[in-house]
């Protein structure tokens, strides 16, 4: 999909190709006119095409996965300009100090470089962090709030699938009402890829469909996201629901004052009013009145709707997304654009389908 | 399916008998040892066997819709024991008039006797209540709260699917500690069949399918019902989700005092430790940890799960149901044998299906 | 779910309980009144309540899984009456060697004694059959075939799920019209439970979901029954598409002389008429007019519909089951009816559900 | 989507722009870089914005519906180079009178101008022609069929969808073997969209979902295009699946002489090497070892796949396509690109999502 002027691209690389996240990197890499990937590496796979772990992608690469150890030798005869690694959580960790010397630009997709502290990630990851020199030379890659950090960055943490669901809609309101927030309730509903590409009994198609699985009533890591992000306490709970990709983010929360429906408009507005992938979805009529998941799959968009119950005074918030590209490959290729100083959407222009 | 000692059963008749609730009256009636079904109406679709709108009892009967003039020709030569109203809101309390004086017990499944006031009435379902005088004269058809008027019962409103959804898990807690609990948001997820029989725009396929729809962040009208029989606030948004039946309610609350896992515990046992189709779903392994509604599918079961954040606080507590048996059907037959003081899990004795 | 004159009912058991089919067996076993089940075995899961396996049961047993030595020591003590294995194909025939001695009546759901030669067994299956002997002692457990057999059968193979859809509608043709029949093509479309209880990875959610997939354009060892029962060549065809439980098998097939479709439903009048569990679905009007699997979820039935293209003379037919009932646990139950000499509907009278 | 030189930039127009296919030619024009929409007509939705009927186009437009009164003053002022009629069935010959003079490509999606007798087209769509003497002037917008005379074409008929899933992959085939192939079926599954936009009894989502219904076994109409195209007989029976988007097209046949596997190899490697959009799947490993409609939702390919039944000789062939694209709007983008010499892939080039 790529032209000829390579010369000018970015030597980019990917590390983990084989997975969701993975495959979601080398869709958007394959479609972004200034990223030439190099390598893909997956250790179980080496050798065989890419398009055998992502078949979608038959007939547009040819590329194939190779070792780790493969993509080092070359970063060492040439240094990469950008590396995602989209290994699993606690590998990326083990892996940085090898992998950051070869590139420009390291985005971790994993949860490792996502907290400040080290204690918040022992807390919720429940295990000792192994690099905590590094946690504040990580730039939290979500563009909507860190947009300027992420010009300089050269080490991206990007955030996770479920956070991003919470923390784009919140920040603003977070920031105008501050302690006024309260009760803040995030129920989500997560499409099963955002289990990752392994099998496992809950992911089993008789299992999986049709469920409405409460599977982290309380206590799930990306709570710790969310409250570093916001400064607020959060309640989240998310749910697998039937279908594969998206994810619904219902956020109810309270206000300690009045406020009128306009005033949300407006620091909406002026918080997101130029941001080229949020959008609002606020209508009086027809089928899709506020955000819908579906509608988001393969795209970068990120859609908030909300609602002021004129009885309570609570505020209900929807906020939809594709977990694999805004909640995850797409946000990291976004921060990555910025990172190299390139027009913020490029490589992730598509639009979604209806029906779909 | 039943039996021959037809001269000890129950005479009854389903009005509206074509719409999916109407359907699931038939088929529990047809299952039921000591129901027989006399007639059932259809304006629509008189004369035409009822497996033509359920198609699911091919076989298993050769009843034929009639028109309701039948029926109150058949009542008035001899009164049936039980009449179900299926019929839509606003319909049934224009029909009252005529079919009370035909039946020893009306059960009624719209929303038109639900309410206590016909102010609330108004308020919530947006038109004046033709027949206020009869309010108080229904009882609210749900065993879990009413077990002994419903023995008395000539007249039964049956409750809403969503709020039976949220009703039957609060109900002991909102008697235990009152006004201490606050925050309660009530985020249900609810399968197509809820919207009922006839097509739409938002019923079509190719867009209700895969949708995580919002479709009433606030202001829903089953709220009142919530509120009257809790005496709590409750804000609660539904979800339209890929599923055809079942209901799964997440309710998220605090309490403004201390409280115990095991007090929770200790107010579902004493209050429903022998309820017949109240379950609690609450492990900590396997697949189906809580609720789960596609375990339900068909049957009268409803099940109640819930945790407490240890770090918040807050009760988060999951229930499920299938929105036609236990959130209507089924739950206006268990009204019915009480009111004829039969055995009340008679003719609801069905189990659900795994895989499912 | 059983009465209390336990004393007259059949004591059965089942092998290899925690799958799919041996769930099914004992949802049934449950719901049969002359059943009492005593014994289900599981390796994997001894001691853990049936319940943790198939969690649609709870509250409808206390049973827990035991051991297969168990289950060899009661049966020493005091012969079953029946016994059903619900072991993987392979494991069947090591084990029939124990089991036979202790049963009256052993239903085995495997592949193993379906088929009559050792040589289409192992043309079949790529494995030598180790208990050929027993190959002619076994009836092949499809009432609608052999009935009179199965009334003084002491093993019973319960036929394969797919192998029933296409046998039992194509059975009185093949009779009545032998090798007139031609070019009889299955096309059958299947849902996810027909795959089993085991996650694998093609049957991970987000990979299995919306696929309509060829998985066996050819050479399915189900033929061998096929081609067995009937007589006549059959081509076999097998889909994975978006459901979880049935089966819809659409045959294809011309007749080398002229026909009448009066001449077709005259056959199958003839043959079937009787059937408890058979239905013909043709009508010329509404969704349902041909057999649908979605409204036989849970049930016995089998649904056939037919259309003779005036066109080209080509015969179209449909034929619905649920794979793990009238496809597996329903069809061996009812094969166990006929051998003790029960009304042959006893315990399978489940009616569907609409809207499914 | 569309860049600045306008100027060069063919001016395009849809008539009928509010249905689903409708909606993917409007996608597919705003990110085709050579075309410039100038106009879409809904009479029924006219000043709307497009993306009231189009939800996944937000932001990405700002395009109103217009009545087609509008167009014709528009095309009556400047021609436009081209116009697709996206209206139904029977609207299409009406309306062609008046636009063709109006542009210099017309593409009709509609069944209207597919066949190429009057008399073909009474027997199958049950009226009257009434343009019978356009018949032959409209070349069959099948880019794989008819290249050379697509590129002369100034009225192009865009093949219906199911034909498509059929003619493809049938076509080299009938060419080389003549004669030789009998008893041909496409035994077709497809999704939702295929029913088009409005919604009905059928496409009610508690109705629609899960089925695998038969709703034409023999008669479908799209059965004239194939014999028509293919010069051999066919038995066509689709089935509605539960998916929106996709069909698989399933096609048994036999060949009334010996061939090997590599011959079909060979066959369609001449035909098609060079197609580009055909793929060949046939793989002996992984899970989309043959052609998966969801991996190609949105896009614009073609796949085939095959086996030789080793035993009986018959062939099976897979194809796979998405509806709305390869099976109408993206088909009739390939047949405009042909007809103004652009790049056949021009606009066309996205590639599907995985997992999906």
């Amino acid at each position: 999909m790529n032209g000829d002027n390579d010369g000018k691209k970015l030597r980019a690389a990917i590390v983990g190709g084989s997975g969701y996240t993975g495959g979601e990197l080398l869709r958007i890499a394959l479609e972004h006119p200034l990223i030439k990937l190099e390598a893909v590496t997956s250790r179980g796979q080496k050798r065989r095409s890419v398009t055998k772990a992502h078949p979608n992608l038959r007939g547009a690469t040819d590329l194939r996965f190779v070792e780790p150890g493969e993509l080092v030798q070359r970063g060492e005869e040439k240094k990469f300009d950008l590396i995602f690694l989209a290994t699993p959580h606690g590998k990326s960790m083990e892996l940085v100090e090898e992998f950051i010397p070869l590139t420009e630009v390291l985005v971790d997709l994993s949860g490792d470089f996502r907290l400040r502290g080290a204690e918040e990630y022992e807390q919720w990851y429940g295990k000792r962090h192994t690099r905590p020199d590094l946690l504040d030379k990580f730039v939290y890659g979500m563009p909507e709030l860190y947009r300027s950090q992420l010009r300089e960055a050269r080490l991206i943490a990007s955030p996770g699938c479920t956070a991003t669901s919470a923390i784009i809609p919140l920040k603003p309101l977070a920031e105008s009402f501050g302690k006024d927030i309260v009760d803040v309730v995030v129920d989500a509903k997560v499409g099963s890829s955002a289990g990752g590409a392994s099998p496992n009994a809950g992911s089993h198609h008789p299992e999986r469909r049709d469920v409405v699985r409460s599977y982290a009533p309380c206590g799930h890591r990306h709570t710790a996201e969310m409250e570093q992000e916001l400064g607020i306490s959060v309640s989240f709970s998310p749910h697998a629901v039937e279908m594969v990709r998206g994810i619904l983010a219902t956020i109810h929360l309270s206000l300690d004052r009045e406020y009128e429906e306009k005033e949300i408009w407006s620091i909406y507005r002026d918080s997101y009013g130029e941001e080229p992938f949020v959008r609002f979805v606020k209508e009086r009529k027809g089928l899709y009145r506020y955000p819908e998941p579906k509608l988001l799959r393969g795209t970068n968009f990120f859609e908030i709707g909300f609602e002021k119950d004129q009885r309570t005074g609570r505020l209900v918030i929807m906020a939809a997304l594709d977990n694999l590209v805004k909640g995850a490959a797409g946000q990291a290729v976004q921060a990555a654009n910025l990172a190299f100083g390139l027009e913020e959407k490029t490589g992730l222009g598509r639009v979604g389908l209806h029906p779909a």
